[in-house]
């Protein structure tokens, strides 16, 4: 069986051509670019709590990174480099390979050195940590959004979840839905284009990991403020309409932007080829106060709105 | 049962002044001094594998932030900020209040700002990331040895060793070795201010996290030279001994530094009132060879050098 130290040399070692040192130290160097912050975050991934034991693990080595790049992504961060620490039951050489192929394809996709990490042993558990770059004041947060400012989600949230119920044997799909929630549950999309060109044009942003109720409704919290929404979903929501409204692990984006720039935003989704639908606006309201309505204005019933690790 | 986003609030959230933006966001925002580079780090303490599962929480907590703070000492970095991701198996309150007062004095006492994280469900794993600032060119590299360096080592490597031992039922300390040794292993100081010292002094270094002859081991193949020690053990090494040579977990520093500077080093260690001790000597021999012989030149028996997570 190859060692801990082989192994890093042999799968996570690739060439780091934007830090000053790389793997193999006891702490890898780099430099953010003049003028700019550094926008750091960091995400752990637990197998059975985060993904089917069973996964794909070249799937996973992809979404393991993608789901931290979504993070720079909401700041409208610049990703450039990134740590992996892994603990896995066993050496296996041939799914570290697949791990390590989907890992690298997500890091050479968005241009993202992977500078170091950790290997050990243990339940399989992967916490990437990234870096992005933005210039000083001008990261996306979600403290921003104002009253009269209209609110944003980027393509068709809700995939994941049905992918994953599926799965789960909890809904059945056919195609080719299927193969679309699949490939949205597994091969997430994080939409740094959109986070970069939000900059100086969205007030706040978050990316859709818990679920689009919760997750905006941490925009709300943290703004201060209240929403109303008119959905095209029904008083009580379909199972479909559900997974848009609660389903988590889609990496889309919410944002708030001012109504006097909706077109705007709807010349950069073209420019993007990506679908921003208008959801409604901020209010001054109740802070966190939410209201779903459907296109009507008949009030929705929401059962939850998203997820949380420790809920009862 | 608090949920996540309560637990965060109530026992991860504290001031972070030396940070653009601390816990809270998609990610934390932070700016490294002007003239500046970044050191960054990540390592991941499995239960079972780093610590018993019946650790007392707070020596864990400070434990997990002592391991990253090392990484900076050895790179002669200034710990700075810091990332925490958690998964544990319940929202246990109690348990996260202890945990999180060892985790905040570790941070309190080498004044880190602790920016962000992620908490989960899942087998007890906990990741840090670590942040430290460099004067650009001054970090102190694995690479950098020399033949005719000196060979050094702060503290009293093994104690740590000796305390899991005793633990395990694989040794019997009486007092004070039990007390010194238990200290050791759950209250690691990291050497940042000897780290700090060496900036321009020593030629390399590294911390002891895996075993004195592994970890000088990691020195001697990135510096592509070889060394011969002369130490106080036996030809066939006791199992105190043993510990010196090849336990982990001590978090002291390895570093070499030229000849000529011996008093220098003397000199710093009673500054710091903090034992150095010279090993022995990097030679031009093959790479990565480590000849151990005792005062008297006989040859020492090496079992093992250190820890690998995937040995065999």
């Amino acid at each position: 069986m190859p060692s801990e130290f082989a192994l890093i040399n042999r799968y996570f070692k690739r060439p780091t051509p934007h830090s000053v040192l790389g793997v193999g130290d006891d702490g890898a160097i780099l430099q953010p670019a003049a003028g700019c912050e550094l926008v750091v975050s960091t995400d752990m991934l637990v197998a059975g709590t985060h993904f089917l034991p069973n996964t794909d693990p070249a799937d996973l080595g992809w979404k393991v990174l993608a789901v931290n790049v979504s993070d720079m992504a909401a700041m409208g961060a610049q990703p450039k480099w990134a740590l992996l620490a892994a603990a896995l039951p066993a050496a296996t050489e041939s799914w570290i390979e697949k791990f390590a192929s989907g890992f690298f394809a997500c890091a050479e996709a968005f241009g993202i050195d992977v500078i170091g990490g950790d290997t050990t042993q243990g339940p399989r558990n992967f916490c990437v940590t990234i870096f992005g770059e933005v210039p000083a004041g001008a990261a996306l947060l979600r403290s921003g959004a104002r009253p009269g400012d209209e609110i944003w989600v980027s393509g068709a949230p809700g995939r994941a979840a049905q992918g994953l119920a599926h799965l789960q044997g909890q809904a059945l799909l056919s195609e080719p839905a299927l193969t679309d929630c699949l490939t949205a549950l597994h091969r997430p999309q994080p939409r740094v284009a959109l986070g970069l060109a939000l900059r100086g044009l969205a007030t706040a942003a978050i990316d859709v990991s818990d679920g689009l109720l919760a997750d905006l409704g941490h925009i709300l919290e943290q703004s201060g403020v209240a929403a109303t929404l008119q959905l095209a979903v029904s008083p009580a929501p379909t199972f479909e309409e559900q997974c848009f409204l609660s389903g988590g692990d889609d990496y889309e984006l919410i944002f708030t932007a001012p109504a006097d720039r909706h077109a705007e935003v709807l010349v950069l989704g073209k420019t993007l080829s990506l679908s921003l639908s208008c959801l409604g606006q901020i209010t001054a309201g109740n802070a966190a106060a939410l209201t779903v309505l459907t296109l009507d204005g008949a009030p929705v019933t929401i059962a939850r709105r998203g997820y949380d690790h420790f809920a009862s």
